[in-house]
């Protein structure tokens, strides 16, 4: 089996083999050296966001680092409202990591990353000890462009604003934590990871007045709405039955005393629009492939301030909160 | 003494505290969630790159990881002609690294960015278990734009025109290896980490008709000359006499059987010009503090083709390959 040596990350000849045979064929490498050159960009504002990939283990089910690495970065410019274009890649890999390893998470960079439409131009690998590191690391940043008149900020919402959720919840944090552990649960649950910015772009094009949009990753839906309550000074209120929870996850987060609406999603998006447009953009949400389960599940109203409630099925509210610890480290 | 947790990377309580108390104030973070807006940008192309830090150890005679996470990415896009604007950063964190450390990293990083007149307005925090990174390892992206009439290419590269080096080889290479091995040598090696954006301003201002320019990082001097000749299809001779060795450098090199020529640096460039721009530019340069002890190392040849040659001061010639393995792992 070929194994990463320390030399592939040297600048020399085993670093120069590794780029030609491997991360050259695998993306769009404008340039082996320093900076890589854009096309001229669309007529918009321009985003541009980062995020690194640390998740264990490294394949799971539904998904893998690879995948993840493209979706986490393309999701955050959609979410933005911005049209994902060029991504940078940067790997730090374990000296010993399998080669076909690579390869395989590779293919699942280009594959994810022609899918959404997406050119990675420019790209690093460091090599660090055996032990050092756990297998492989992956950073991805993203430039994006937003069309005039897109402009997505927590600070647009308004009281009677209605919140949207695209899909099920919990499904990339249990699918991770379970093969991290060896369980299996009944039904299996795969990961949501998923690219968002088709579901974005069909939501744009059916009114440009979304007022926020954000992908509840790390944290689940419940940090999202609650740093979106924090965020707006609004009260968020959500209805416990309107939000679908698969029955793995369901049942995994009983066994093991998890909430799932804390358990991370990577294919997911929660968006706040006025009560006006919000069946009319709900219906197109579930017109596309990431979202046929889309639904509304809350209201925004002025009072209690920056606070989540939950009403839950039997009439009682709960307040939501931030996790002050961590559920599930290294989801994503 | 206060030390970072797995819940400091969890999306909760612990990262949005982690996130206000040390990161936000430390740049000019532009959103807490997904990405960041650019203001618009001057005329010109874009250029992007990326560059992972993961140097041990993260502090070292003349420099820190924090100081060349963004000196390493500006340099890239300066010597790609471009004038680097916003840059991205990531952290991967390990699970029980010192806050105090962080916070003079962060430091470092800022003092860096407002001296290169680049805003980090993008970033990502992950923390990993004890024993599964390396301290802390940083990826950092950058964003330039490109004048119009600068074109950086070693397609440029013409029999005839001349090799310019900025300043003395080695020195960042010696100044960590010594760190990490507790070496003491007399005079002692400090970095030459520095930004180069002014100096390729300055360069650029003088002529445009630069017709390459490179930083020979990782691999040093000798692997950067061998990839441009490479690229060119040409034969670049260098001469042992006209490249600054500082004695430490030297000193140590030779106690440890090392060739200056493959150390790393990481404020320094090769520019390689028309033979009559070469010593109006020459000029130029050394009038920047960067650049102080900048020289002409070289001329360019049609054969023989794709190769580096160095004469020696006893008047032999070397041929100069790259290294195959690895010199020094984990340099920058």
């Amino acid at each position: 089996m070929e194994l990463i040596q320390l030399g592939h990350g040297s600048g020399g000849r085993l670093m120069h083999q590794l780029i030609r045979d491997y991360f050259a064929p695998a993306f769009d490498m404008r340039s082996l050296n320093d900076s890589a050159l854009l096309d001229p960009l669309p007529q918009g504002r321009i985003a541009l966001t980062t995020d690194s990939y640390v998740v264990s283990p490294l394949f799971f089910p539904g998904g893998d680092i690879g995948l993840l690495s493209i979706c986490g970065t393309v999701n955050d410019l959609a979410v933005s409202g911005a049209k994902p274009l060029y991504l940078t890649a940067g790997f730090i890999i374990e000296e010993g990591f399998p080669i076909s390893d690579l390869r395989r998470i590779l293919a699942s960079m280009t594959a994810t990353a022609q899918a959404c439409g997406v050119k990675v131009i420019a790209g690093d690998t460091k090599v660090v000890e055996r032990g050092k590191a756990d297998g492989i690391f992956i950073n991805t940043a993203g430039v994006g462009v937003l069309e005039d008149g897109v402009d997505i900020s927590p600070l647009n919402i308004r009281p009677g604003d209605k919140i949207i959720l695209s899909g099920p919840i919990g499904r990339h944090g249990i699918s991770v934590m379970a093969e991290r552990n060896g369980i299996t649960f009944d039904p299996p649950v795969q990961s949501d990871v998923f690219p968002l910015n088709g579901l974005t772009a069909h939501m744009l094009k059916t009114t440009k007045k979304v007022h926020v949009m954000r992908d509840p990753t790390r944290g689940g839906v419940a940090t999202t709405l609650k740093e979106l309550a924090h965020e707006s000074g609004l009260c968020l209120t959500i209805h416990e039955g309107m939000i679908p929870v698969p029955p793995g996850v369901r049942g995994a987060c009983e066994l093991l005393g998890l909430d799932p609406l804390y358990i991370a999603n990577e294919g997911l998006l929660i968006a706040i629009v006025d009560q006006a447009d919000a069946e009319p953009l709900l219906a197109a949400m579930k017109e596309h492939q990431a979202a046929g389960q889309a639904a509304i599940i809350g209201e925004v109203t002025e009072s209690p301030e920056r606070m989540v409630l939950l009403k839950t099925d039997i009439g009682g509210i709960r307040i939501i909160d931030m996790l002050s610890g961590d559920q599930l480290p290294r989801i994503c």
